[in-house]
């Protein structure tokens, strides 16, 4: 099932250049006021919510999916965690470019050193809106990822078991501001985080080790690879956050950029796709 | 007004040695059901729940705060900001102990370059809970801090102005694991982060630069400092992260730990006070 969220406060159901609007399955969700759930209440209920979004879409109004605004299809992350240098070629990459991390050796370590850094939710976009530069003296970045959506509370779970924790799949754009700073603030950036177009639930994507994916500027290949080529596993980095911070449901992984990272401008159309998730293409601005 | 959580889900104004039960009051607050609002509603509603919380107190049951349980005052935190080396003398120790920084040059850098980091909001707890070492062969340390809670959005804000988006203060316990992984993953195990005992609104604290802070560690004291000794004060801790995101209602700024950081083991009890704040008791176990 192709979940996705879109004109601000609705769900469809995406069936080929179509979304199907299920939003009146949401109705199932329970209202609450304070303290509010500290996961996303969509992706918590999906068990209950697949079978009525199915029931939905027999008579959901239909559109293209070309003529709808599409949002985050995570509403609610309590976090996003991120992997750097995780893919050897990139780190390889980044190891040539030592001028661009200057005073920063630590970004340049391999992962199972520097472990995983975290992006605020508050950088989280969808799509359909632009990635906005914040401080044009200074190069930011295209980072394509695997993004990974957690479905089950994990609390110090093994690769073997990781799986089970997953609630779907989508493409994260890790953008990115080169300079001094942590990762954490520099890829913090309001908007700097997209993902899209919708998230695909695991059972459509059941090894997520064997995914082709690409990104091009303005229609020239700068990124594209495989998901074997990581050096921790979707499984592995489940694991490897899971032993320091329970990840709850709704919370997404990053699950690391290969190489051919470079710079974006004003003006630039990125065009990202990963296979059996699907495509978007996210303004630069 | 000294607002705190407790018993789970209540809330209280302190009055003394007492709380008074106004959790009635949060009847105000708008129910949501999905998408969920990216900021704390209590935090958000305050102009409105202060005259109610007022009220209520009036006919409120009243407990000993001494037979309650604190909870962090704020429920649902977008985000938890915190300052690395922000103490002219921590930074000093931190340069003397580089043997805790192994492969880790990052992370003994002036403010100014390292910028701020983030801390999983999952990793947050009040004061009645435990803080939970998590690895037994590795060295985890206590760090008090000045906690600002936001209360008016805040993008790009001059330091001059950076006060009116503040809605109170805490007691922040900023708990790290040292070792060669990223501070926001190592600063983010679950119960890494305590707030509490409770949130003084900001008309009670004028001027955050001038308070008095302690920790101790069974009853001996291990850091003690004021907060003018800050390298950037609060409104320039603002100033600096709305430059790069945007500040939610609810987020929470750790402003920094001053020098006298040490290590914590299971069984130690540690008190931590505040000027104008109040002191809390929490356990390590």
């Amino acid at each position: 099932m192709k979940i996705c969220r879109f004109n601000k406060t609705r769900v469809g159901l995406v069936e080929g250049a179509e979304v199907v609007d299920v939003t009146a399955a949401l109705d199932l969700l329970p209202q609450v006021r304070y303290p509010l759930p500290r996961h996303d209440p969509m992706i918590a209920h999906l068990d209950l919510l697949m079978p009525a979004f199915a029931a939905a879409s027999r008579s959901g109004e239909r559109r293209k999916l070309s003529e709808v605004s599409l949002e985050s299809p995570v509403a609610n992350p309590g976090k996003l965690v991120a992997a750097p240098v995780n893919y050897v070629k990139h780190l390889e990459e980044a190891r040539e470019q030592k001028e661009l991390h200057q005073n920063n050796a630590a970004q340049i370590r391999v992962i199972h050193e520097t472990g995983l850094f975290l992006k605020a939710t508050s950088s989280l976009i969808g799509p359909s809106d632009p990635v906005t530069l914040r401080f044009p003296d200074r190069r930011s970045d295209h980072e394509i990822e695997l993004a990974v959506i957690i479905g089950r509370r994990a609390d110090r779970v093994s690769a073997q078991r990781a799986l089970e924790h997953v609630a779907g799949y989508a493409i994260g754009l890790d953008m990115t501001v080169r300079g001094a700073e942590e990762r954490s603030m520099r890829k913090s950036i309001d908007t700097y985080s997209v993902l899209g177009p919708w998230m695909v639930t695991a059972d459509e994507i059941p090894d997520p080790s064997r995914l082709d994916f690409e990104l091009k500027v303005d229609g020239v290949t700068r990124q594209k690879a495989n998901t074997r080529d990581l050096v921790l596993s979707v499984p592995e980095l489940i694991e490897m956050a899971s032993r320091f911070y329970t990840l709850e449901v709704g919370d997404v992984i990053f699950t690391g950029t290969p190489e051919g990272v470079g710079q974006v401008l004003p003006g630039n159309r990125l065009h990202a796709w990963i296979d059996r998730i699907g495509a978007m293409d996210v303004r630069i601005c």
